[in-house]
């Protein structure tokens, strides 16, 4: 009662999407909580943790025994490690927004420094570039690949206004700083998931086309 | 003329133990740079970048053609997928170091805000646990894998003594606010540092005994 390689590769990309989805719900969670001061939320950001890490463990697991048991032709095998590598981007994305959680949690304490509009904003475009860079992967889409590469300059644009924002807010009152300094970490943070989801392009592209963009693209 | 499996291992061990001493040396030479205040060393993290990024994909071809070519036994497998995944966050440790050298081109444009002590230490702690976690890859020594993952605390202390102080210094003085600043993102990039040789060593202590301590060490 074999089961046949093919299936055993959707399964593999089922996983993958599921864990995606709930780093995407993370990323979605902490920033909600932070906007709408909600603090239930903030708290189903921390359980979803220990989900992702079972989930990474598990999709590592079913990469590796393929591998081993399949011995796969050269482009599978590419998938296949490309799906390890990716995976630990996923988890990695999960840590990052239980540290956005951690950083909201602060941040209630105190009253709101300011109505959030770019953080927000930021939020949404890095949690679309995870979500984007998965599906590049699963449907082998080059072009999409490169396009989430290429949003990772507006998320970088967007991280250095918030910065420049947040600093006259510091130098306007001293009793600011810490406020500013829980939101500059928070943006930088969704900077940080934005560039694993371009890492994510990146290595897709590079096994679509067989061309590395990596370290080209940032170039121009 | 075929070369022998262990000579090839033997071959990407090298390689990795080179693109480690680099990224090594980039994290050493980027604090120095701070520490002196020399622009000449500064200029020479920025240098070492494509060198990192060209080995990096010369040591992720040399794995996979191995895994492809020689389908090795499901030992060898974890450990070629495992120097794939390692040589990733060696690749990010160097772009770290790149960001901290960027910081230290803004930094070294105003005077000094205070001789610096604590950044150093972390930068000597974060720059051996990635030595010590590529030895323990190469060795497969899980007792120094694991030393290294248990290092990852002081460092996060280190970088909460530095915030903290930090912080009095940017409420004494408003002028104090863009270095006090641009120091934070310099222990943060160490501590991040310090978060890829960790991974290395969750990894290696994967490999070797079989046990994953990636989601537990953490709670201890």
């Amino acid at each position: 009662m074999e089961r046949h390689f093919d299936e055993e590769l959707r399964d593999l990309k089922e996983k993958l999407i599921r864990m995606s989805s709930i780093v995407e719900e993370m990323i979605e969670k902490s920033i909600t909580a932070l906007k709408i001061r909600d603090e239930v939320l903030m708290k189903q950001v921390f359980e979803k943790e220990k989900n992702v890490n079972m989930m990474q463990i598990e999709i590592d697991d079913t990469a590796l025994k393929l591998i081993a048991l399949r011995q796969p032709a050269a482009s599978d095998l590419r998938f296949l490690v490309s799906a390890i590598k990716i995976n630990a981007d996923l988890e990695r994305i999960g840590d990052l927004a239980v540290n956005i959680a951690e950083r909201v949690q602060d941040l209630l304490k105190e009253p709101p420094l300011k109505p959030l509009i770019d953080i927000p904003r930021m939020a949404e475009i890095s949690q679309k570039m995870v979500k984007d860079s998965i599906d590049s992967f699963i449907n082998r889409n080059s072009a999409l690949a490169r396009e989430v590469c290429r949003r990772d300059d507006s998320v970088d644009n967007l991280n250095d206004q918030i910065f420049r924002e947040l600093l006259t807010y510091m130098l306007q009152d001293a009793k600011n700083i810490n406020r500013a300094i829980g939101l500059m970490l928070v943006a930088r943070c969704l900077e940080r998931i934005a560039d694993h989801a371009t890492n994510i392009g990146e290595d897709v592209y590079y096994i679509v086309e067989g061309k590395d963009i990596r370290h080209h693209i940032e170039d121009k």
